[in-house]
């Protein structure tokens, strides 16, 4: 045994991160209580996306994070669930017939399979809003300065600066041949954008200045584009049903993937490089910053 | 002459919508800046929804309400293009083939016609974040409790509990015979929450406590409805011309409307009492209520 390998901290993962999910899907069937008049229906649907699906991979940062400043969880738990509202929304505007066309998500029919087109882009629209509606809410946070920095921050991450700019670079790239650095900005944009907003909602939380949050987006930097890497894996080599949607898409679309520009095992060795860059960003903080760490190293391990 | 003609304000309301819709179409183009990268497309579309067309009817309430407090206009004006964003982002998702299925717009092709679906879809998500960002920038208010009412109010306005909610009640309604109170509640969603978001939004840069805002809401209440009622009279005799959008949808799509089911003199003789009371709400109020006047008037006047 290496005496250089990292040691894995003593933590349960599986279990934190279902502990975090089950309280982010309580604010959900909370916010999402049917009114009992016609919009029932739009209810429903924004339950279905969101509820007992999907990892939770940002509300799960966003506390991780929150741990090493000392955050009152909850407070960590409701901007999570703001950030997964616009993960959701975003996943439901991508997987509609005009974009990628996917009929399944979370394993179960994507929203405007299970309802229809006009009520999913509605869907998306409203937990659009839901996200804006918690992160301003004084229940979210007392301080008007924190809140409405958290608002700016993640309109700049989800919008054309952010996740929207990337989706529109990906949308363009459809019959293009992409090299490593346009795919590194596209999903710099499109996934690590909101990955990053996670990690600083906590440093926003904080109230940490500016100057003080780099190890912290060096983190995330790092983790998001591991995260991307590893999915480009799965859709390469790994099957429906463990994704939960579907696979090889982007090999028969002809899209270029890291996996497609690295090969496979150069593809691989990048991601585990990142996740301990990720790891060494947090090398001031003990304990605290354990949850990050196993987080990092799962986003790397979860297609195994 | 009756003596009890309501008299008009002195006031050139053509050169006031004009000079604030430049200053919108001003920020927007600031905003909407090619990046000179693939993303150019989605700013060019978003550029042909929002510069150059429509009244900017909600910027110029929110500048207008905010002359009664004396709130420095530039600020009123970047919160009221914050409100068009919002506006537009509903046209183009409303004019989708899964939605309303419309083809022109404000007298142009509607951004799916002129671009294509997935572009629209982009387009209309990223005005939504562009609106909340707009809204938490220090530079349009530089108080953070007012930033972060501005979103909380902005973001219940739009989505479930408004207009998103009033879409879904829209989209419900097809094939139902809905009865006044019903399509009052549906308009009062779907139109009005946003046109009470816009005076309401003056309440809120002035720091105005929440009782003292009760005749503004009312104000903005009344012209709300007054404004749907003279759509479906536009929708109901007006040509597409006037309209800039095709009108007669509503009786080929066997929809009440509140001139099928009050008739046109009655719905006309409703719009013109809403429009006295609403500017009643405002007796309080001097010279530096003219603008509130002269808007109430305009919204049933500009279909002739």
């Amino acid at each position: 045994m290496s005496t250089k390998m990292i040691e894995r901290p003593a933590i349960d993962l599986d279990a934190e991160a279902r502990r975090i999910a089950g309280a982010v899907d309580s604010i959900f069937a909370q916010l999402l209580e049917p009114p009992g008049d016609p919009r029932d229906r739009l209810f429903a649907a924004m339950r279905h996306a969101a509820i007992g699906g999907g990892k939770k991979l940002r509300p799960l940062l966003a506390v991780a994070a929150s741990r090493l400043f000392g955050i009152d969880e909850d407070r960590a738990i409701r901007v999570g669930t703001a950030i997964e509202a616009i993960h959701v929304y975003s996943l439901i505007h991508d997987d509609l017939p005009a974009m990628d066309n996917d009929d399944l998500r979370r394993g179960k029919p994507t929203v405007h399979k299970a309802y229809d087109e006009a009520t999913a882009i509605l869907a998306g629209d409203c937990f659009h809003d839901l996200a804006f509606e918690i992160l301003s809410d004084p229940v979210t946070c007392p301080e008007p300065s924190a809140r409405a920095e958290l608002v700016l921050e993640l309109a700049s991450a989800s919008g054309l600066s952010g996740m929207g700019g990337g989706q529109m670079l990906d949308l363009a790239a459809e019959g293009e041949t992409l090299d490593l650095a346009a795919i590194t900005r596209l999903q710099q944009l499109k996934t690590g954008a909101l990955i990053e907003y996670a990690v600083e909602s906590a440093c926003i939380l904080a109230r940490l200045p500016a100057d003080s949050r780099t190890p912290y987006r060096g983190y995330a930097r790092n983790i998001g584009l591991a995260f991307q890497i590893a999915d480009d894996l799965i859709d390469h080599s790994g099957d429906a049903q463990t994704a939960g949607k579907k696979v090889g898409k982007d090999a028969s679309a002809g899209k270029a993937t890291f996996v497609s520009l690295l090969g496979e095992e150069r593809a691989r060795l990048q991601a585990s490089m990142l996740v301990d860059q990720a790891i060494e960003h947090l090398a001031s903080h003990g304990e605290e910053a354990d949850l990050l760490r196993a987080i990092a190293h799962f986003v790397t391990e979860r297609d195994r």
